[in-house]
């Protein structure tokens, strides 16, 4: 499994006021906490409150590797602010994302390969967010194909088939499901599959318990990635016991413990 | 979702000393609460500690019934104490289980169908339990295929993989779910799929977690039904939630709260 912290953005508050008044021990305090609970990646993202963005990932990411060494998912759908993130990480990074219309797809696997980055790309075009599975499947198999043409290693490759939040179209979450198993089937090895899940609770209830459910589903059909909120202890437990019932953790009494440790 | 009470069973020792004293009061709490708990059958099974099964049996399905009207499911290997809890029954019943040797089902199928009751039918026969997903989904072809050719309605039918406990055979709850999903395949419309939830975690430390992971993945593949301990809320409520996020729940802020009432 493999966990994006989600913590560090702009869209929070905290990480808001952090970013105006340059206040780096809160970046460090959150790039601390979410790599001590299993983060393999740590999602960065500037939010919309400042003017000077490229400026603004500049000095996040510098602040993230001030405090860990964990790998930095850099997070914008602006290429420019893309470029300055990467261009600021020493370590190996993760982008964060294109969408699957072919020409931007071109660049960024471009860039990608020049950096020896890996990509997250979204099921969605030109057209939007298609709402039904085929359409979604038939994006996934473009990117799929173009990363293979293009020599980008399907290990490198992450699918985020785009999850809709359950109280805005409650026959979505079961169509992602189907998603999930047909992209696992693209190829050979299959490329990695990931989610913003936290949007599949955006304003409901009991947002930790349908966040960790529809986990513990998508991780049962092929999903072995997703941006989540790591400090979320019930989230992490229920995604290791869903791993080790898969198989893919070894089972033994203090499973849960063995994983935090990984 | 079709929650069946497990905690009707002479294997607890609260229940062993209840049949083996007549203490009805017991009896009568258990029924109550897991009705209360959302179960939609209540299993009835007097254990090995009584030679007198059959009686016990009688006994048992009487005192459920002078506590509550919710449907019993009378779980025996041994077909003369099925038959006696069958016939102390007044309201329709559940009959747990048959394997599929071809010879016993057709005896059981007949029996159901004189009794409009329901069947629980292991994905098992005389080869024992296999271990492999191609064999399993054989014998389960095999079961809906002598279902249908003797008139059960697949409504009536409930297919049981046979989980086995994952520190046993940590690669079976994975292949669980690869053959539930080809299970639900079998016939349009398929057969009810059900299993002994709380196999997966004997003798395993968070026995409650594992428990409800598994349940919450194989929902997501297309288990319907299962034999729990609905007293458990963190399981009720992981439930509700996946049935929620595949639609078959409609979504509200008090999703919780409304399914414990249905």
């Amino acid at each position: 499994m493999i966990p994006i912290g989600e913590r560090i953005n702009g869209m929070f508050t905290d990480v808001k006021r952090a970013i105006l008044e340059k206040d780096a021990s809160v970046i460090h305090v959150l790039a601390r906490r979410q790599t001590e609970a299993g983060a393999k990646f740590l999602d960065c993202n500037v939010g919309t409150a400042v003017a000077d963005r490229e400026g603004a990932m500049r000095w996040l990411v510098t602040e993230i590797q001030n405090a860990v060494k964990t790998p930095i998912a850099v997070d914008s759908q602006n290429f420019d602010v893309v470029k300055a993130g990467v261009a600021a990480c020493d370590s190996p990074v993760m982008i964060n994302s294109v969408s699957g219309d072919p020409e931007k797809l071109k660049t960024y696997i471009s860039y990608a390969l020049e950096k020896d980055a890996a990509l997250i790309a979204l099921t969605m075009d030109r057209r939007g967010i298609p709402q039904d599975v085929n359409t979604r499947v038939e994006v996934a198999a473009t990117i799929v194909t173009t990363a293979l043409e293009m020599g980008l290693a399907m290990g490198k490759l992450y699918i985020d088939p785009i999850i809709i939040p359950v109280n805005v179209a409650q026959d979505q979450p079961a169509r992602l499901l189907e998603v999930i198993q047909q992209v696992r089937m693209l190829a050979d090895p299959p490329p990695h599959i990931t989610l913003g899940l936290s949007n599949v609770s955006q304003k409901t209830a009991e947002r930790s318990l349908i966040n960790r459910i529809f986990l513990v589903m998508a991780a049962g059909v092929g999903l072995d990635s997703a941006i989540v909120d790591v400090l979320d202890t019930d989230l992490m437990d229920a995604w290791v016991t869903a791993e080790m019932l898969l198989n893919k953790q070894i089972y033994s009494d203090s499973f849960l413990k063995a994983a935090r440790m990984m």
